[in-house]
């Protein structure tokens, strides 16, 4: 079961990210080694052919990631990013990016998550990350 | 030789990209298959513990690649990336980073680069990454 | 529907790779834009500890992608891995070790597709692959 | 300065490696944070076309980084590789290929280096890898 419901891991994010980008991501649901975020659309996130940027799809996968880990091991807020990877497969509709995110591994000392993202409304994926976090060695 | 300035390029980049998050950055200096890029240290990137986040590199990573690309190949906008891998490696300072990009290959249809990320006046890196662009077959 | 067959796939796999690693690898099932493949547990991939070495996982999800592909667009030799990304999860167990390839994009010149594996008999993955191939523009 | 020279490297790798894919690589040069490591060209690495294949290739860069990181620590054989990730640039020649490691970071528990591999007598590299290893939290 999840240590954080998803009300909680999203007023986490905010309350630790203070930036604007952030705030377009909502968290929609967390169970058992994973979370669903969802990006919404912005024009801010627009780049040339009317598409979200790769920025906005690299912090949504990397955000799922946190949620998803975060809701296994409770707000340890200094657990990092330490590797993402990310494949760009379609250009993305002028619509919310939905990530999914499953964790495949948590161990003590690392955690790997994939996030696959589609437009909300569309079964192809937009884009594909892999992401290890590392957690660090003591916890609250 | 660059088909553009360090100047074109940034203007470019700004009239693409409308964010507030890409103001953040100066193109510093572009060479044959080389862009160096300044990310300016801003409250708004910070996370927890006082650093930059890691989608504040990722996009500079991104854009570092955008700009050494397009230096060689002119003002392409639909040129786009198809993957990015990025390892973070120590936790930046509180002051810019600096992204240099050197491209690996400049091929017809996928150019790739990788780009170390420093904070300003530290010669260890906080991040490094590597990322490959599309070109698209017709251009200007 | 898939082009090849499972054993028309292997057979393709022997011809070309001559060498006596890819003949550990056996083409067990091809599906639309899936394949799974089986690498036999052998000593030869052991490295230090007892399990099967990094290098031997690399291939095994390389071959499993390029299965995966060759079964949508027949037999083009020369497509060619462009990017491959693994992370290494857990131990792998003494035994033999499945990977299973989901497409995620079939495209004209790219095709990316997903690798997870697993040791025989075990739930957890053992290593998570992203491959990237590039498809040359004449077809056969 | 590297706890461990080439020659004893080599040694190490073909004592804890017995299969013959990794006989072909000869540990050329040990620095500080940097080894080179040579592979013999050979047609058991061949695949269609006449080029080295893809595997082969990830070996030469999965032991690249292990020889730098052990000159670094010692003949710590449990250190494992947690994530690769390999671009591949150009077709190799019909020639050896050379690895060239750089440590990005030398951590407690992770270090990370980039991989170079050039065809011998071309300056353009053929691939290009980014490589973490977790090192044991107990040495002897």
């Amino acid at each position: 079961m999840p240590r954080m419901s998803a009300e909680e891991l999203e007023q986490f994010l905010y309350s630790h990210f203070p930036d604007t980008a952030h705030r377009a991501v909502k968290v929609e649901r967390v169970e058992s080694m994973f979370a669903q975020v969802r990006l919404h659309y912005d024009e801010r996130h627009l780049r040339p052919g009317g598409t979200i940027s790769g920025p906005a799809l690299m912090m949504l996968a990397d955000t799922a990631m946190y949620m998803a880990l975060l809701g296994m091991i409770g707000p340890v807020a200094l657990a990092v990013t330490t590797n993402l990877n990310i494949n760009f497969l379609r250009k993305p509709a002028q619509a919310d990016v939905i990530g999914e995110c499953k964790l495949l591994k948590l161990g003590k000392r690392l955690a790997v998550g994939e996030v696959t993202m589609y437009s909300e409304g569309d079964a192809e994926p937009v884009a594909h990350a892999t992401v290890t976090y590392s957690i660090p060695a003591v916890r609250e």
